[in-house]
């Protein structure tokens, strides 16, 4: 187990090639292209599994920064002509199609309007109020920062630029400021431990709630469109709701129940947001801009069906307004680079897994699956099927690779398996939020809120699998219970 | 006329949004919109053509940054349905297509990788050199400058950076040093003026040969290949070698008779780039791998056909190999905001116009003004539509905004009329970089050599002038001659 500063998705990437990692990565590559593809799978379709394997494991192993994977991926799927064996340029046009999906510049468009909110203090301003309404205990304080990061997720689809961004630095201070200090282990339990612990799993939670809560909802979005299941943003949002508000409420209690924090009074905390908010001054011209494309983003969101508006365009109308307005600058958006580097390993992730689905492989080894697990009724499948994804994150330092690599499989072997498609589309897609509990690695804000240093490894990995326990029996009974009476399944 | 320091495509973007040229770009949009559609033309096309114009105004006026604009296209395209009327996903889907376009990413990659030879030196290393042998009078200086944007032309398709980033510095140093001071209006004619001129000059004339030497060449390419007409890297590459090459040894030699510099011999100027190049130290690694990297390029872009790879791919390929061995990390990428603003304007301009092509409304264009011109031979046909071309870029202060709207419609004008299909789009492909020469707003790079201070509006605009005259009679005379021998037509 490691116990140094972990790696993940988020953390600034680090350029240098590692060698050993990636001569691991090739090795492993050449190893799958050589074997024949078994009966039932076509040699190209067989190859490029060997390519996206390659580039998964590239992506654990870290052998290069995401993006280098990605150029690399795109090279090599082009020159071998696994797409379209013996046309050049078909082959490159394929292999460069999902730059075009929608679902990548919805992703892509949010960080862009998420920057707006970082620019003009909006989002700290947020997380403020809620302190000085709510903050007076430990457990408020919990229930504010919570709060915050939920009520900024719709629009910020980088669950790491608002939970870093945003709320991580408004939380640290607050518990240094009420003596937790990172330096002084003995203060670790004070406060600054328990509110690090529940601001990231208040994270995952918003991250599961909104399609447009974390970076790979969307990409399970895609992939369930590509098995002909139809999700938008208001229905995975409703699908959501209930389980998801459950959690909000319970987790913070049963944290402070749990993996209690010494000091449970805070009343100095909302004195202390007054002051800041004092500083900050009087709500500018352009945070009621940025509170009106905001509004306006949610309104288009939630009716788009009503008003026939796709999320994406939804996505580009918001950033328009910004700009048109001076919030943001196009020098703003161009320097964006998390939202470049997003869009890039989003689209060649989801052009590698969405053709592992086209050329049949996907439902080929759907029904391998099945075939082993003859006579398996769909209602014990189900469960089985979320928890061995939820496990398997172990693994991966990354819920994108761990998505690309995972979701659409699973899908399919539970809907050759009988479980009801949207529901096992739905659950997977909220249990790819979920499973970040685990791990001081596990999802984009993990390095960060773990670089804090109140909570060590062993606190992170035990409450960690306690929490994450807790929130499938949540998601999967009281969801499942919601998601009958809805007519889910 | 303009007499301050010129607005263009390359210079930094002014972010503000300038109310009235974009009151004027709404009104001009709308008045088109209410206009009721031709007789022949699709609502659809015809409303997409007022946002189209609307974006093309806005650009010319600069209303707001490219970006922002095409951030607003995007938005309206999809918003109003032009593209699958009544189909919202499909709106968006149509809207995003060209960003999957591989014609994009070659401009796209090709700037990451051009960013190699600004970072290891070796673009600067390539233009001592040329100095250093045949440096020694001001029109040798004048070769080897221009020797050294045409060598880095085929990598480096921001003809900008190509000539703002590596030529313009070392040119800028080399006048100074001969005693030509931008501050020192006396000075001027010594040697800066005349470097200056050729310079800007040799860089147009570089863009126009090789199909990655500019940004713009690509989207003709792709316009062309709309209307079902092929070119690959290759046969533009040989189609432009021998008016080309003309020019290249041409355009020197007469602008230092008709311009002269009052300094012929610059003896000291070999000394200084033998300094330079002491400085520079012995060749570095990373620009072995980087002349590597451009050498494995230039062969495949060259043999492309020959060994089935599209020359997209192949820019895939060199980046990959410029990440691998760590001359550019993925941060440089990530952070090269040229490249994704062109990935951006190019690909929302792409879809514009192609779409109008798809909607019939350039066809229609096309048959019309054929209808007014009826009976003229195309052999006349021919040299209006290139004059027309080069003469209406008084009117802009972008190639691209200029390709972008004229560059299919004369096109189809001038099929419709007779003039032999390939000859028309390549010679349109070609004047999109000569017609540069006229304004010292005209292209990218004139804003930077305009603001060395050397030149004057009234010489830069006669001198323009003149060549631009010359630069057509030799690519329409010389180039003619050349393409009947090589069956262009």
């Amino acid at each position: 187990m490691k116990t140094t500063s972990a790696p993940a998705a988020a953390a600034p990437p680090k350029n240098e090639i590692q060698l050993i990692p990636l001569l691991i990565t090739v090795v492993f590559g050449l190893a799958i292209w050589f074997i024949p593809a078994p009966e039932g799978v076509k040699p190209e379709a067989w190859h490029l599994l060997a390519i996206f394997l390659a580039t998964i494991i590239g992506i654990i192993l870290k052998a290069a920064s995401m993006g280098t994977l990605c150029m690399m991926a795109i090279a090599l799927v082009a020159m071998t002509g696994v797409l379209a064996p013996g046309n050049p340029g078909k082959s490159i046009t394929l292999a460069l199609r999902s730059f075009g999906d929608k679902v990548i510049w919805l992703i892509g468009i949010s960080f862009f309007i998420a920057r707006g909110f970082i620019k003009t203090g909006l989002g700290s301003r947020i997380a403020y109020i809620f302190i000085k309404l709510f903050g007076k205990s430990s457990l408020g304080l919990a229930y504010s920062l919570g709060a915050a990061d939920l009520m900024l997720a719709p629009a910020i689809p980088s669950n790491t630029a608002r939970g870093g961004g945003i709320i991580y630095p408004i939380m640290k201070s607050m518990a240094m400021s009420l003596g937790s200090m990172p330096d002084k282990p003995e203060t670790h339990r004070k406060v600054g431990a328990y509110l690090t612990l529940n601001s990231y799993y208040m994270n995952l939670i918003a991250s599961a709630i909104f399609l447009t809560g974390t970076a790979s909802n969307p990409m399970c979005q895609k992939f369930a469109a590509d098995m002909g299941i139809h999700i938008s943003w208001m229905s995975w949002f409703w699908a959501a709701i209930v389980p998801g508000m459950a959690s909000v409420i319970i987790i913070p209690y049963l944290l402070y129940k749990i993996f209690p924090p010494e000091l449970k009074k805070t009343t100095e905390a909302p004195a202390m947001a007054v002051a800041k908010l004092k500083e900050m001054g009087k709500i500018t011209k352009n945070e009621w801009l940025m509170l009106l494309a905001f509004v306006i983003l949610l309104v288009l969101w939630v009716t788009g069906d009503l008003f026939k508006i796709d999320a994406t365009t939804t996505a580009f109308i918001g950033l328009s307004i910004l700009l048109l307005t001076q919030v943001l600058t196009w020098e703003d958006v161009k320097a964006e680079k998390g939202a470049w580097d997003t869009i890039v390993w989003f689209a060649t992730l989801v052009m590698m897994a969405g053709s592992l689905n086209e050329l049949g492989f996907i439902p080929w080894f759907g029904h391998l699956i099945q075939g082993i697990l003859l006579g398996m009724s769909w209602t014990l499948a189900f469960p089985i099927i979320i928890v061995v994804y939820f496990l398997s994150h172990y693994l991966f330092a990354s819920a994108t690779a761990h998505v690309a690599a995972m979701y659409a499989a699973l899908l399919a072997v539970g809907i050759a398996m009988g479980v009801p498609p949207l529901l096992l589309a739905l659950m997977l897609g909220f249990t790819g939020s979920l499973f970040g509990t685990i791990t001081h690695y596990a999802h984009g804000p993990a390095p960060v809120y773990f670089g804090s240093g109140y909570v060590d490894v062993k606190q992170w990995w035990i409450m960690g699998l306690i929490i994450g326990v807790v929130l499938l029996a949540i998601w999967m009974g009281l969801g499942g219970l919601w998601w009958k009476i809805t007519g889910v399944y």
